[in-house]
């Protein structure tokens, strides 16, 4: 079983304010965009959860462990340090697809992210304790086998990006229309998937997918717990197993 | 003509660091990422070049206008701040993707980017002043026409998170494989490419093709300068131009 | 009653570093330190604790609320993301002084702070959930009474900066021989003290005392709670009733 | 001679935005205070100037170097990036105290600090590159003479702290008082001053004022440039001498 909670962050009224009264410079809209997603990574990471860039006005994150308390606490701490405001949208599902579309419908029913009155939506509910349990997460931790050797030592950069880039796309769409999960690149070479509970044989097919569609081999290591960051942890665990072991798939 | 100058940041030996002596916490390692992104933002933005992320241990830059001193103080200033290093090489060229070809082998000919020797290469050289242009770079800045009202307010936020994602390779592969150009996914709907001078049949072209082929709607403001930034708020101001009129091409 | 739970944060070997192989740029280490110190802030203060800057290398934190795993992740946190690393120990008294005492010679008993062997102690024990009690954190927050009409407006920035100063180093020094309190400047007019329980005369005579002394004419909130934040935040609206009142002293 | 260019930053309206509408959580602001604290750094340091953090609400900075178009970019990256706007003021003087005057008071001429209506003066003038000398700033680099061995290593940290603000007291009002020279507190046992010419045995009466005075014992190096990095990098290596020689004060 699986019981992914996801949280949808979503900058309120973000793109007319990058160009009122006139286009602000893209070098700060950049540095806001990344320390904003710096500052959920630590705010959301040290409780225990995930956070993927995504579209950096609309970040993604696997929140498992944050009580609804967690979730506004942030919401202040952002209005607190920067010029924009968040809205926080989380649900629940037995398939992480499922929690996300939830979720983007609890924010979507407050307005248009672009509704000048449509400030700081804070919706949705954790999972009460009682109802956690030892495997609510389950995150594949997917990379390409010898990336620097077959491609960033040998090809130029931007082609390196490009194949990673489809390889990526590939494995996203995969897991979406098959298996209801959802696929990040978190750089490098790096995919972490929130997925349901899938078989050895899934992953397997998966990856083969991966390598007839794009030409990108990938490995992964697997794992589940009650948090992201638990699961993911073992998850890179057994990835290092499939480095050691010249496997495709390690379960933790 | 173009004179693109474009800086390849690596990390060196990134791979092996996340995870010695163990994996290191994912949230520390996209900390850690964001915001040596957002630093050299910064230091490249605040003297005209535009920074992006790509891979986030291998970042893209295009830096006319920095001089080799500055490029020299960046890597010092993350030497002095992180607990990586960086090699930096540059290269110049009328097509933005072969002076990036040219970049990346400069680093290549120094060792692997996982070769433990290999630290801090600083390579290539920038344009000596009394060669550069007032059009020495071409900015086009892409979004997708009312990504809000069709995709952020209807679909759930993987589904436009996947929408915007195809239309963005799809045009990154277009202006590659045509024109040398190179495009990136800056966050939101925004698609920034650093582009040789292209007519605006070219670009009508560009963007029919995304139509065609990932059914993504594009509009685009472009202009060139001396600088990534000063092009690129001209572009800008240009895409806004693309809103105001109801037109697909502008240029400043 | 108060049992405060103190914690020092001491950064190894930072001295030489900061000048090995060579002195490194003054704005990188100011960098360095403000960020290192913001960062403690959010990875203390969203836990309920209070970190103060103090000498920037020798940071002191009322941390009641952490347990021993969440100094441990900081410590981990610090590690994995800045050049320097994070000695940490934590000791707990009925008095501030006696506990910032204790803690201070659990990092000593290791070795110099310029040890080059000695790296990321861990040292002491954070109170157990069963030992917490409803007051044992007592917060006073002191600010300037009118200081921007009476300084900021009026004098120039150095004077207005030496007028605060002196008043913050009278009431520090006071409140440490008489109460073994410790006071710290946290920015603007405001000074917070971490303290034993202190009644309203003993708060009236420490602002007579800087009035006399320094010529600087205080006012404060007082409050306590099981931690920082929680008496932290009480005693800043007990600071609203002084402003709002006219009064000198306020308990919430 | 010197020909000091001081700026002043001031957050607008600072203080009453703390607590409206209501107090604002204290790790917020001090995580904001010590970013826009680093920000600034970069932003200043990076074009050859120094930063103080002095209250972090009003920050004093050594300029020369930086033209008006900096301090403007400089503004218009904070209001992109921060929830609060800055005033800047910059003007020029023999002695740095006097610079601190004028710049002061051209933000004062615009209104009171807490001025709703007062928001993002730019006032004053830097200096014109034809009028900047090889000796326009002056940079004394202080330190305290084995503040490890003596205090760190031997004193609880509050003691430790309290020495050294004492000497670091002593030392501002004796360099301000007596020669105009404005220093600055900036981490461990350092204190950076922007001071007018000064003979050797002028800043040994200095050090001997703060030994009669405090009993801290300091050291110094001494340098002049056109610009506060310039000069305070061989500042630093004066100090390494007075280190390697056992002398107390080392001019570059």
């Amino acid at each position: 079983m699986t019981n992914t909670q996801v949280t949808l962050f979503q900058i309120d009224n973000y793109g007319p304010w990058t160009v009122t009264p006139e286009p602000r410079r893209e070098v700060d809209l950049q540095t806001l965009q990344s320390r904003l997603y710096a500052d959920l990574s630590q705010l959301v990471g040290n409780r225990g959860g995930y956070v993927f860039f995504t579209r950096f006005d609309n970040m993604v994150a696997v929140t498992n462990g944050l009580e609804d308390a967690d979730l506004e606490l942030i919401q202040e701490s952002v209005r607190n340090r920067y010029p924009v405001t968040l809205s926080v949208a989380t649900a629940t599902g037995t398939t992480p697809a499922q929690a996300l579309v939830d979720a983007t419908e609890l924010v979507q029913d407050h307005g248009s992210a672009q509704d000048k009155s449509r400030r700081e939506v804070l919706a949705g509910r954790t999972i009460a304790s009682e109802h956690r349990r030892e495997d609510d997460v389950h995150i594949a931790h997917f990379d390409v086998v010898d990336a620097t050797g077959k491609y960033t030592d040998e090809l130029d950069a931007f082609e390196t990006f490009t194949h990673i880039e489809q390889g990526y796309a590939s494995l996203m769409r995969h897991l979406y229309t098959e298996y209801d999960g959802l696929a990040f690149f978190v750089g490098g070479d790096n995919v972490i998937a929130t997925v349901p509970e899938l078989t050895e044989s899934e992953y397997r097919a998966a990856i083969e997918h991966v390598q007839a569609d794009a030409d990108v081999e990938l490995q992964v290591g697997v794992s589940s717990d009650r948090t992201a960051h638990e699961a993911g942890m073992d998850a890179k665990h057994a990835l290092e197993d499939c480095r050691a072991r010249n496997t495709t798939v390690e379960f933790h």
